[in-house]
């Protein structure tokens, strides 16, 4: 099959681009010295789950059970669900728990700690800490935090892992510098989380960090063990606008065809609009805003001069130019990619990835889970 | 099942409100003189089309070709695919109507319409009539739509229906007046344009309209063969906002749970964020902006004071009030229900309907399609 037989709006995936993306922060958790714990709600398969771990299985992270339950039923074991858990959550973790993975949970308030150490099951819980996000979490100076703890490792059948933060405030930073300052605020307030605990004699041996923009930016992550960024896989024009990675590493697009042209106002529209792309406007206030996606060539991935999509509607995407519309180039039925600005919310209307090959050849087809829904066990 | 049984997030829907809302669009067809053809791309549920055609099949609207080959899969025969149609979608729907289902395309560009005549397969078509939105159509006084009515009309094979518009630009308008005076827009192009044709001796049988906001508002349908509302069988923040129902009248909301209590900054986090609910700002600069959705109490539906979801990250929902927080109304755990802005963006990350009865009871589930991928016949 070749990319022009495909059915648009479709995802579509360079699966060298996603190496090199993968390759390169494995290099940089070596070097920093800490675990990778990919996040895995990005990119939502295990297939490219496996290319972040150079073909095996890991330690992984999830932002929903039915992520877990996917992953478990693809035989990974080490889990990490960096969302509070729901109390009413639990007993769909222990399935999983008795099924044989180490699935982490997390909590933030004492109420949801007695929920997890009273709960029948067996259960692994750590504390999350705020590092200035103020979004989840709790300081690492907060007397709750030891006395969750304590709950925690002090209940049977629940083991007490430690800490982790996300530094969600770097998404607001466009300057390394600054997003160094947000790696060095999710570093110094998990280790001093850790500290704190250690002090009051409960164990800590997990220190856990981590987003795409801190992971590229720390400048070391002393008393860290490991770390979970996610998007840095797929990448997005956020990422790229930040400094995440260049344009041309941005590993996922979405396929679209041209649909109408409208010469008298210098617009084209194309079969992928506000589901196909998502509302997403990450891109809105950085120094390129690209509208809902940045338009390529749909064979050689390169920009079609400054053609953005910058209107959706449900089904219909609107795509300007501050230049003459390239009419010849783009007749009705022709083929464009659209660069996502935030690929996590982009791929979610999706099944499935398409692997893109030499030539345009499609070389296969890669699955990927969404929703919220239990997955039956397999 | 109780609805406290249910994860989140979850999609609730209230079907004595499908039912009402249904029952007062069908009276507003009969009143106007007009076919109802409702728009399926909100509900994407052929139980829920059956509720809008009082238990029966009839006539539908779609936006992909998804979500007609799904309907196709459940013995809807009559369905108008009202995106124009890409040429390499045509063996996909020829495929669909060979299969015994009318599935009527539509093109506002002459080299689509060649496409369509020239295709191997049979075909139903219409021309789409731009009435002001600009979005796709032409100009019923354009010379291309005699053009393109022609080319169909002669082709061995195809069908040529008429004309089709749609008032988009309701949307920008917040008055019944203006809401009216866009109905009358698309009356008057629709049917000026059917008249062009039959002044070039063609055939026009179908003039088509319709949005949820026109369909209420207009003052009389003249002329016009069918009207398309979609959104009007759920209900969301915005068309309550524009007058097209009542927040009382929507039928679907997002069940959620409490996870994080933000005492110092008066907030609470629940599990629905930017996917269970989208990005969608529909209800921004309306004279009541919701943020990303209005909180109610899970049982009784009634509003939470003024609690909104006015922040959203991928799996976390920051709800705020300007009231002290009603702490020990939600403690964690608790649930909420969520009305969305927009529920044709929210339902779409959903894949089933929980149906809510009475006293929190479950009544069932209804299935939903949703993306664009090819489903086998069925």
């Amino acid at each position: 099959m070749h990319l022009t037989d495909l059915q648009t709006p479709a995802l579509v995936l360079e699966p060298h681009k996603l190496r090199a993306n993968a390759e390169r922060m494995r290099a940089r958790a070596e070097a920093l010295g800490v675990r990778l714990r990919p996040h895995m709600k990005t990119a939502k398969s295990h297939d490219i789950g496996k290319v972040a771990h150079s073909g095996v299985t890991g330690p992984i992270t999830v932002a929903t059970l039915n992520e877990a339950e996917y992953f478990a039923a693809h035989g990974w074991t080490d889990v990490l669900y960096a969302v509070c858990i729901a109390p009413g959550k639990l007993d769909r973790v222990a399935a999983l728990t008795a099924r044989g993975v180490k699935l982490t949970v997390i909590v933030d308030a004492l109420e949801a700690a007695q929920a997890v150490a009273e709960h029948a099951g067996t259960h692994s819980a750590m504390v999350e800490i705020d590092c200035g996000e103020d979004r989840t979490g709790i300081s690492p100076d907060d007397p709750a935090l030891v006395a969750m703890g304590r709950v925690l490792h002090t209940a049977a059948g629940c083991t007490f892992e430690g800490v982790m933060t996300h530094g969600g405030h770097s998404y607001s930073e466009h300057e390394p510098s600054a997003m160094a300052q947000v790696a060095e605020d999710e570093r110094a307030h998990a280790v001093r989380a850790g500290d704190a605990l250690r002090a009051a004699g409960l164990p800590c041996s997990t220190v856990s960090v981590g987003s795409t923009p801190t992971a590229t930016h720390a400048r070391h992550l002393e008393g860290v063990t490991e770390m979970r960024p996610g998007v840095y896989l797929l990448g997005d024009l956020f990422q790229s606008g930040v400094g995440s990675c260049t344009s041309a590493d941005i590993a996922c697009t979405v396929l679209a065809t041209v649909i109408s042209h409208r010469r008298h106002s210098n617009r084209i529209v194309v079969d992928a609009g506000g589901l196909a792309l998502s509302k997403d406007r990450s891109t809105a206030g950085t120094p390129f805003d690209a509208g809902y996606g940045l338009v390529l060539d749909a064979l050689t991935g390169q920009p079609l001069g400054d053609l953005c999509v910058t209107s959706v509607h449900q089904e219909h995407g609107e795509i300007t130019s501050r230049d003459p519309m390239p009419w010849k180039a783009l007749p009705i039925g022709a083929l464009v990619r659209i660069l996502p600005n935030h690929i996590c919310m982009t791929a979610a209307m999706y099944e499935r990835y398409h692997l893109l090959g030499h030539g345009g050849q499609i070389d296969g087809i890669w699955t990927r889970t969404n929703g919220w829904a239990e997955r039956p066990a397999q």
